[in-house]
């Protein structure tokens, strides 16, 4: 065993690890240079969903637009600006170069008051409506499937105020992460939420897909920290819930369910959240273990000596660090291959002591032979480096040419055997191999143990209908027989509206649909997704 | 300025200042030698809520119960011991002692399958319902007001498993929130809400009122730690929702509706809830200012230098503390009077660290001159005396005939200016004096800053409709003009059913009695209360 190392050589410098999380919308990647590059998928038109779906049919109950329409828009928004009607691809396709709809129309108000008298007169002439942020998300959730109206919330993006002895900050939903993060560092405070697309997405699009993202294991999901909100339902009533209390036990607490809704159940315009003081001291370790018995004795040691600094703890297996290895051309951190890696981050107000909890930490995981080795970052751009191990994986595992994601939350115990479970079934149809023959690279698995959620990469050469029949539905089911969720933060959006049934009971289905049918009685609101 | 001394003779002992928090439900406090003490109000037989409010009046719809049903009762539970008829004054008495029901009848299911039953017979037979837990709410929630039938949860109150790894505890609704307690630290890990009625509430009522307590600075509000329920609906139906998953993004979180719905959407039977890890050390200071801009800078020094360790911080003013200087006949911890008192507590992983923190935060708010002075205790008796101070609030300010108490919350620079506001409007109506021809003795106010929670206590020598008059609606209008909620942490229930309107928009409690309507459309769940 030996003992930890101080990285000297980093490899990749600081700004192409911390690239890939603010890559803007738009780009999988940005060059050293900082410059914007597209993945091959994006180069190749996106196909039509209506094309790629043929079993999905428009609705003939949605009205399609006429001028009369686009007239009254514009009237309504009193700048033609704000009305859109070409070059639309931008907010026709989605982030992930999956979904390409048909919409021959974007609104982009810029008060509260616009987009309700617009949503009200959609609702009156039943034309069917897409509500946009950044148009970041991961499920096809934010892009029209035919001809909807989209409804662009990025004019709407001011701060309206912020309260430094509390720490609440309230805003327009179309207020992107960044800038948000930004200010608020100004100000000695931090975001609650983190991920990888701050440099686009809105935080209300955040809020309406219930993201999860980096900072969730310190400072909890969105319906804790979320204080109020403003939204817009679809009769255009105004409904301002923007509270900036901690507390208050006044009725139900009815914004929770417009948290992670994705614009089914109304539009939101406004929020008050809640921020925590800014961290002053950051550390990343790098380990190696044997077993994946030991990440999860790790984790509990982590927990216990690292309590109140811990923010985050990241897995890896084996093969996610070969594929990165492949990719970036670099030298692992860790000399000796392992088969599972863990980075753990701390984040405190106090530097010395945060060293010395995560060196006796250290210590004592070596010690009691937990952890068989591991090299922790000694400034900022090493600290990048090991976390570029990390974040690099996604990209890594679709540049040979194709990937498929599957985002699952599952108990603990059972969270890596996903992995392994889904390899045997590819090998048994065949499709695994080191040469070209083979459609599949390799399984990969990684995630936020502390959130227990594991993300499962199928490594691909190309994408084929073999792969496609021998993981789906079997990892759904393998979720569901796991007692876990079949979307841990990506939400449902249009590719997985038809398996929420593997996580939620029939009984919880029937109280999501009697909610839709509710608040939104001609499924104007995004519709083809969610449920 | 006097430096921080440390605290030597801590007057109450241990035992006592710790009574507070653990006196069962049915005692006002506990005498030193651990005996149930009766405040005055309780001895005297409290008055029937339907003589008290004769303006409300049982609804006619509702059935009256017959022989017949608690034969069909009996059939369900199989078990007479579990159908109680007699000796029900301890059911239809609340905590404090203001409201008392008339029910005949309690039902103490052992099953969840029980549970459904019993709606489901009531549903169809309109007879209404009180659901019922530790009977420990503050604002009548938990008591019938005239016969409905009360349902208790308290045999349904097995922990059903914990994960060791992920810290997720999952169990009965009637589960004792003290036992829940002791349960986890002999795993390592805490629960993340705790308040003066531990040993009596259950964790089940707790979730339906959505209380906050003293941890909530630390681990935030129980939207973001509970992570499922299981729930009972009117029609029978039992919705498994009782997920272990931290992160699961399918269909809308409808769990959270019930979370401070206090038993008027559906029963909750069971629960999951992440804990954090038992913290290893404790501190906590107590001290004196001169303003209360001196505490809000408190506060934000407090959030920035001790960050991730703050667990408490609590203010008093010195009206709070001649009060319960008269009561305990003690000496202050401070030798000098000053107009505001702070109490913070830190819990870490690392003692010395955390001492560490504390000292250099003290000296440097010493410095800065916002702190005039300060002590620290230096051990557990040292550590719940000076807790004391805050705790014994409540009880010093009724022992002399009464109490006005409001719970609310406030913007927090506005938060004090309550209780100078009340204090003034009872002068001018000449109702404060020294002498007992004064109702009034004084007005004071503490409670959890770091909430944005003010506690307005109005200490009486008896209760007159003179100062009802000059404080109500006064407080709740002064609490809306100023942007802030008529309840905190107490819940609504039968006390505040009409007053929210104070805090809650026209378009926001129509979303709430749509709700409302349905989930319960023959309204036999908890009625005449909450909305």
């Amino acid at each position: 065993m030996r003992r930890f190392l101080k990285l000297t050589v980093a490899g990749a410098s600081r700004a192409s690890a911390r690239a890939l999380r603010v890559a803007p919308r738009g780009c999988t990647s940005l060059t050293k240079a900082g410059q914007c590059q597209f993945a091959k998928s994006y180069a190749t038109k996106v196909a039509l969903t209506a094309d790629s779906y043929p079993y999905v049919k428009r609705d003939p109950n949605y009205k399609q637009l006429e001028d009369s329409d686009i007239a009254h828009f514009t009237e309504i928004l009193g700048d033609s600006k704000l009305v859109i009607q070409e070059d639309l691809d931008f907010y026709n396709e989605d982030y992930m170069h999956k979904y390409m709809g048909q919409s021959k129309l974007v609104l982009k108000p810029k008060t509260t008051q616009q987009v309700s008298e617009i949503i009200k007169y959609c609702n009156e002439k039943k034309l069917a409506i897409v509500p946009q942020g950044g148009n970041t998300g991961l499920v096809g959730g934010s892009v029209p499937v035919f001809d909807e109206i989209v409804l662009s919330l990025s004019s709407l993006n001011k701060i309206r105020s912020f309260d430094e002895v509390s720490g609440i900050l309230k805003a327009d939903a179309g207020l992107i992460l960044e800038n948000a993060d930004n200010f608020l560092a100004e100000k000695g405070y931090i975001f609650p939420l983190d991920l990888g697309a701050k440099g686009s997405c809105h935080v209300g699009g955040t809020i309406a897909t219930n993201a999860g993202g980096l900072r969730l294991l310190r400072y909890g999901s969105l319906h804790g920290s979320v204080l109020g909100l403003e939204t817009v339902l679809v009769d255009g009533t105004i409904v301002d819930s923007l509270h900036s209390l901690r507390k208050d036990n006044t009725g139900y607490d009815m914004k929770q369910v417009f948290i992670g809704s994705e614009g089914t159940l109304g539009v939101i315009t406004g929020f008050s959240i809640l921020c925590p003081p800014r961290p002053k001291a950051k550390n990343v370790a790098f380990l190696g273990l044997e077993s994946y018995e030991a990440v999860q004795k790790t984790f509990i040691e982590a927990k216990g000596q690292l309590g109140e600094i811990l923010s985050a703890f990241e897995f890896m297996d084996n093969k996610s660090q070969e594929l990165v290895k492949t990719y970036n051309k670099l030298d692992h951190p860790l000399e000796e291959p392992y088969p599972f890696y863990v980075l753990i981050e701390s984040s405190g107000s106090n530097k010395d002591h945060d060293d010395e909890k995560l060196e006796q930490f250290l210590e004592d995981v070596m010690e009691k032979e937990i952890v068989s080795d591991g090299i922790v970052a000694q400034d900022e751009t090493q600290l990048a480096n090991l976390w570029s191990w990390r974040e690099l994986i996604p990209e890594a595992s679709q540049h040979k040419g194709g990937v498929y994601k599957y985002d699952v939350s599952l108990p603990l115990k059972d969270l890596y055997d996903l992995i392994p479970a889904v390899e045997e079934k590819l090998k048994a149809a065949n499709l695994v191999g080191e040469t070209d023959e083979f459609p599949v690279i390799a399984s990969v698995g990684y995630g936020h143990i502390g959130d227990g959620n594991v993300h499962l990469n199928v490594a691909v050469r190309r994408y084929t209908k073999e792969i496609e029949k021998a993981i789906e539905p079997f990892v759904y089911e393998w979720v569901q027989q796991h007692h876990g969720s079949v979307s841990a933060e990506h939400g449902l959006g249009f590719q997985k509206k038809n398996y929420i049934g593997y996580t939620k009971s029939e009984n919880e289905i029937k109280l999501i649909k009697q909610l839709k049918n509710l608040y939104d009685p001609n499924g104007i609101l995004n519709p083809y997704k969610y449920i």
